[in-house]
């Protein structure tokens, strides 16, 4: 994949170190990768070429990496399996494993700063990127989860995961247009279709937790044995199903209505979003 | 001063949240502020006004209290004190102390993104403070400090400070002098000094770390408590301020001998750091 050969090329600017070695035992862990090709999809479908978005594309990942290593800590959900192998704090140790996903997420910042894209775009995509991705964003979206089990209410769900899940899934459609020359009001509708595909994501991977055992899933089961409320705790597996179609279902039309944009491959891919067993 | 409005002015961008909270806590705890003075005195000694750095001082002092915050965190130095007060996760808890920290390293970039500069000196700007920041830089510094009880060595010493100190201290140095449109010989000889300034810095904690109680000190002696090495237990009180000294004078006399700069701002507040008593 495309995307593997990038990251791979961004560690190796890096001097070897120990916290480099963390950084690229996470990043190179082989995840699904769905927000680098999320951006490569949306690339191509304004008739862009991907290699525009490789910088992007990586610090994305390299951002939603650096969300899994603290979120897997000890003091947060505590995981020991992640991808099928040990979290980054069992593998190496929590200092490193902070570190870790302290140098991944400045690393990120890094790689669109080198990009080669016009300042002012480049400028553009730096700041979408941290507010997606910060306090008013994904990391808000963490401390939301923190305390999701003293709630048992759908609207926060529906909050924990758009800003947990949504922010990161749309920054990359967001990103892709944003370098594409669309104007504010797209990028606007960019990030609706990506919240949707937020949380029609959570609730499959709540549905998921249930279904599968964890060397299935590749990550423990920290949502049960945590007992936290999930969208099948709380809607049933019925309700939290057909929510998570409907979701993806309106993701998809809204894709075939925006202007000038050709959804044939991203549409694939959120079908097969849709389908995943894993 | 004026960085403390700059701060606040920052922070009222945020929505309220809990880990807002916890990023004010921690960045509104009237630290000495020497990163923003230093990027505010190479503005003032280039002929700039202040203003033109602000986004940039607020994004270095964030950086720095996101770095402490993880620093003092019980996997790392296990800190409850700083600045006179509980720590971040002492205050709050482990897991919004983690959130807050990465909350604040996001927050500096997206501050930066936003500065009213020119796009391209801009870029430049941030990708040496990712640079300077990260797994290359401050983080790496961090990293080096883990392992530094191990190791008894006056070199691995050195390299732990001018990485995890003299980096931060060089930043807004190496930030004033790009704002200026300073060349990229130059912004290298402000990272010299830089270092020089941050060696010197961390020995004279050494020797107060000593000589100071915490109450005197503002924050746990935890380097005693952890038995780390540090450079007064490896050159002794005598050669330990003679190199401080040292080091602090090559810095002053590198400063006087840069082109188009007038040092006398500057060169005033290092030696009020070199005199300082906490």
């Amino acid at each position: 994949m495309r995307i593997e050969e990038v990251l791979k090329n961004c560690l190796n600017r890096l001097h070897d170190s120990r916290v480099k070695e963390a950084m690229s035992y996470s990043l190179l862990a082989g995840g699904k990768r769905i927000r680098p090709n999320l951006l490569y999809e949306t690339l191509k479908g304004y008739g862009k070429q991907e290699s525009c978005g490789d910088e992007y594309a990586a610090a994305i990942e390299m951002i939603h990496t650096y969300s899994l290593i603290h979120d897997d800590l000890p003091a947060m959900d505590n995981d020991d399996l992640r991808r099928g192998r040990p979290t980054c704090h069992k593998q190496f140790d929590e200092a490193t494993a902070i570190l870790a996903g302290d140098g991944l997420l400045t690393f990120a910042f890094e790689t669109c700063a080198k990009a080669e894209t016009p300042s002012d775009i480049k400028v553009r995509c730096i700041a979408m990127l941290a507010r997606m991705a910060g306090a008013d964003g994904m990391v808000h979206g963490q401390d939301l989860d923190m305390n999701e089990s003293l709630c048992s209410d759908w609207n926060y769900l529906v909050d924990v995961h758009t800003y947990k899940t949504g922010c990161l899934l749309s920054i990359p459609l967001m990103i892709g247009a944003c370098l594409c020359g669309q104007s504010e009001d797209i990028i606007e509708q960019w990030h609706s279709i990506g919240n949707m595909i937020g949380l029609a994501f959570q609730i499959q991977d709540d549905i998921l937790d249930v279904q599968l055992t964890p060397e299935q899933f590749g990550k423990s089961n920290s949502d049960a044995r945590n007992e936290k409320v999930t969208s099948v705790t709380l809607l049933g597996m019925d309700k939290a199903e057909k929510m998570m179609n409907d979701l993806y279902t309106q993701a998809e039309d809204a894709i075939r209505h925006l202007p000038e944009f050709d959804g044939t491959g991203l549409l694939n891919m959120v079908e097969q979003i849709r389908t995943r067993r894993i």
